[in-house]
């Protein structure tokens, strides 16, 4: 799957595309019903909320099948590919929850920034490409995005470690909300299935959700090959250190997943 | 100002009726100034978060021109009044901040239940009035509302003294789940000046804010003469001791309170 010309342009004014229903029900069901195993098992790779709700499932995609084929998915890594101009790998991949009732905030923040400090990736030629797995409405915890934020360069920031139980670098409320004055905030929301590509550099946050409804996403960060990490201080299944080019599979690789799941069960 | 037949067959029906952009900006200017001088001041009705934002003013239509005159306001007195079949008097006044980036969740509650747990209110025949005082956006901590859950009468409840700064009433996961199957969830939003009407068992709550957009919303709780309290164990400026009947005032009050106080300035 290819990016128009005018989703390229808009993609580079405003620092995000958003792709509603990219996925079918039947590919999405199948995903939403094998993060839940996920969810419930218990790996070191599964982080909770300080309520015990399951927060983000690192590296799914080396343990579950339906997740490898979910980051080798060409409706997601050919644009991304093509944005970048070069083949990508898989930095960073995670499941994240923001559970019914209990889901927590992430503060106002950019990703490169971690990327970068943590990680040592040279540029922010890398970006996130979202996976709605449950439907994402206003009240249920949505993404933000400040958008034109992401042409501002790495914005300073602080390490916060009290929020909540992931440690981030976050930004400062005045510069939020100069950043708001000029760009405004959106927040996209759509079906299961809805695709949301965006920028290293694009702030970014999304409030606690409340509501009986959760919402999970699915977030591949791909990162151009050329641009690789340097520094190895995070564990290999946050940061990964296998920079092989994907070679995206056939499109229909989650149906035909999906298909043969029924047949077993 | 008096409701429709149709507003109070809805009113009926869903347990809320939303009235967008009922006071002007002039008007809604003058309250929002003063709402910042009162949540500045040092009293015992200036309810905090545990960051210090403020969270919560009681009572400020008693030490507040603005808010006197708001508080007998014939936009607000007579709809309530005529849903509920005869006079009304002042049980309890907030004005309640969700500041910007640190503004904290109000969890899933019915009012009354506090009102009869509390202050021994007999019937539910009391209803609050909220007034925006600032445009109230889906992603600045909207007030969320389950239809049709005001027909439950009063549900089981506990007593929740830790989330938050101020003490709740509130109702467990399964309930709330139960409650937005059957109802759905709604949160209207509209400019500063929309008034929303809500049943006194109206499942409700409202999440954290987040972003930079401060939303300030005045509640009015007004509760029908022959109903008034019976129980004295909260303080007065809580839960108001005064049955008298409100007057309304003329529809012009805060316009004319607006003119004078430039006319000062």
């Amino acid at each position: 799957m290819k990016l128009t010309a005018e989703q390229l342009a808009d993609f580079d004014e405003q620092g995000y595309v958003f792709l509603p229903a990219c996925f079918s029900e039947t590919e999405i069901a199948a995903l939403r019903e094998e993060a839940a195993e996920i969810y419930a098992s218990d790996r070191e790779e599964v982080w909770r909320e300080k309520s015990g709700a399951p927060r983000t499932a690192f590296a799914a995609h080396t343990y579950n099948e339906a997740f490898r084929r979910l980051g080798a998915h060409p409706r997601l890594i050919e644009p991304v590919s093509q944005q970048l101009g070069e083949q990508v790998y898989m930095h960073q991949f995670k499941v994240n929850a923001k559970a019914a009732f209990t889901g927590d905030v992430w503060q106002w923040h950019q990703d490169y920034g971690t990327w970068a400090r943590d990680d040592g990736m040279p540029e922010a030629r890398a970006m996130n490409i979202a996976v709605f797995l449950d439907e994402v409405l206003p009240i249920n915890g949505p993404l933000m995005f400040i958008p034109k934020s992401h042409k501002k360069g790495t914005i300073d920031a602080a390490h916060d470690l009290e929020t909540t139980s992931y440690p981030l670098w976050t930004l400062d409320q005045k510069t939020v909300t100069e950043l708001a004055e000029e760009g405004g905030i959106v927040a996209p929301t759509g079906p299961a299935g809805s695709v949301l590509m965006f920028h290293g550099n694009l702030v970014h946050a999304s409030p606690p959700n409340i509501t009986p409804y959760p919402r999970t996403i699915v977030y591949l960060t791909l990162c151009a090959v050329s641009n690789h990490i340097t520094k190895f201080q995070r564990p290999e299944w946050i940061a990964h250190r296998d920079f092989t080019p994907i070679e995206p599979l056939a499109d229909d690789t989650l149906s035909v997943y999906a298909e043969s799941r029924k047949a077993v069960a």
